[in-house]
């Protein structure tokens, strides 16, 4: 097996260590940027640089364009003039719909077949890149009605043998889905953010607390990469929008009228409605918050969790409850399972620690 | 000094662990529930357990109502009428201007001034209380007009001697700051899961990233305790979610338009904003934030804690990038200053991760 991959970031030497150390396959890079090539090369990313796009691509079975997706139309377009009528061409873009659409109108794009792997989308560079950063994580492709079969079965190969978990899906419900669970996320930090940093100076004293620091982690990621994003499925977000802002008046109009039982409801609801979509992903069985009452002192949140590790148990996610001063004084951990979640309860306790465990009802 | 706590939970205990341990005082405990009491007792929270409110604030210094929001009215009420005439009572409710209205018709409301500790919102119970709970904390405090000015300067000194940073501010700002601040991010962390939930069984099979487990991590948080706050604070609320929609509605303006320097501008404005937001809270010097990537183990965030905890290095805040299968891929650790970043990450080097540090520019 010979591939290529054409931009060598993240994605794109992670894609290079995985098909080489995973697969055994021949990896030939390409990037715009000499340093970035040599560094792929250095790590043991690629088993050679090429110089062009047309030398990366000679005889090999697969291509992965992963540029930033503005630069993928070009990339993709080029990718597939220059290689053999047996290649696949795909991309790692995080929206699908535009691309998709523009590929469509040119000449080999029965070879090509879109691709959205959700693992580091982060722009941390060739330097993080890692042949298991597609370990378990769900990789998206796009084929359309004009794809050849055996080309895109080649390529949900390639996939499963990085790691990944591939699953077909058209462009447009892609980009949708993609509005609703992730880009929207992103818009509503940002728009946040704005609204406490607009108030008087009154406002500007207060703390934040941890329902504000969680809600706005993502607020302002990356510009750069964000605005591709943004531009490129901005019709499914404007639409996303709209849906939310509907559901924020309906929400408003509860609010307003007080009706206590009838918000509580509202609320329960939405604790279900999450525990079910983070759920469908996880094996060991419904995720249960351990709360942890902690000393305000360093070295705390590593001891909890290292002793968890040792006994087995498995934190799928974690929330710091800082001081104001920035110092944890509590720790929420989510545990899979009810007797995960009772052994982890128990280790804590062991270590002279408060805990509570919030079942998923409660 | 002689305090009682009427109303013995997560909040009350501890104010009951904090004036006996931290201050010395005599602390008189009341509760509807004899079992709480009990616990409170056992606990070393209070000196003694008052068979009613009134037995409660006989001949005490100062009364913390620590009972439910839609209970406060008539339980200061009825402490104010049966305490002495030089007795502080106060309340430490998330919500202050409905109470501080209702409490103004009362004949000895300028004993009277509203509280809020930000601490333990959680509805752990006495079981979880502690003496150190509102360390560094800010606590609140919404005097009125009326408030006599002897006993605002007792009620904020005995705030700072549990530890905790005392504020004055009108009820009615308090409100409409809690409104940006927290209560906005409960809503819309229902309105996004209620959103995502909403697609059919094609979205339900998508899986979910960081950024929304992030951004509706609050989502239908304690159902019971929540509809007080939503309900208590309504007016506040549904103006805040007005202002957001009408933010929201720009912000979809500019995304559908898709030209891409605006939209990066907008991003990197949300960012800048954010970051000043929670600095304004730090000592230690802009957030810097640390990307390590880790492998697919258990006991990896223990060690990387751990390890900058042995080096002096304080996490400030932490999210864990999970793979699609919940185990930790990669971890984003905020530390306070450049210095502080850079030690942090030759400490991480050190455990031979690679690491990258996204300055508050970056």
């Amino acid at each position: 097996m010979r591939l290529a991959v054409l931009g060598v970031g993240l994605i794109g030497g992670s894609i290079g260590q995985a098909a080489k150390r995973g697969l055994g396959a021949e990896v030939v890079g390409w990037d715009r940027d000499q340093g970035t090539l040599a560094q792929a090369l250095e790590l043991g990313a690629l088993d050679r640089a090429a110089e062009s796009v047309a030398d990366a691509v000679a005889g090999v079975d697969a291509v992965f364009c992963a540029a930033p997706v503005n630069a993928l139309p070009a990339l993709v377009g080029e990718a597939l003039a220059a290689s053999g009528p047996e290649t696949v061409v795909t991309d790692v873009g995080s929206t699908k719909r535009e691309l998709v659409e523009a590929v469509r109108a040119m000449p080999a794009s029965a070879r090509f077949v879109g691709g959205h792997p959700l693992a580091g989308a982060e722009t941390a560079g060739v330097g993080s890149s890692r042949p298991d950063l597609f370990e378990d994580a769900r990789w998206y492709l796009t084929p359309t009605d004009r794809s050849e079969g055996v080309l895109l079965d080649r390529l949900h190969g390639l996939v499963s043998d990085f790691g990944a978990r591939p699953q077909a899906i058209d462009a447009a419900e892609h980009d949708l889905a993609m509005a609703k669970i992730s880009h929207l996320p992103h818009v509503i930090a940002n728009v946040l953010v704005s609204r406490a940093a607009a108030g008087d100076d009154a406002d500007r004293r207060l703390e934040v607390g941890r329902s504000f620091r969680d809600t706005t982690r993502v607020a302002g990621a990356n510009p750069a990469i964000w605005a591709d994003i943004f531009a490129g499925n901005g019709e499914a977000i404007a639409r996303e929008i709209e849906e939310i802002v509907e559901e924020l008046r309906d929400a408003a109009d509860l609010i307003a009228r007080g009706d206590r039982e009838r918000i509580a409801s509202w609320q329960a609801t939405a604790a279900q409605a999450r525990r079910e979509l983070l759920e469908a992903e996880l094996a060991a069985g419904p995720l249960h918050e351990l709360r942890v009452a902690v000393p305000n002192r360093p070295g705390i949140v590593a001891e909890v969790a290292l002793a968890l590790s040792r006994d087995g148990v498995n934190i799928e996610d974690m929330s710091l409850f800082p001081a104001a001063d920035g110092r944890s004084g509590a720790i929420s951990l989510w545990v899979g399972g009810e007797q995960g979640a009772e052994r982890a309860a128990e280790t804590v306790r062991g270590l002279g620690h408060r805990v509570s465990i919030v079942p998923p009802g409660g």
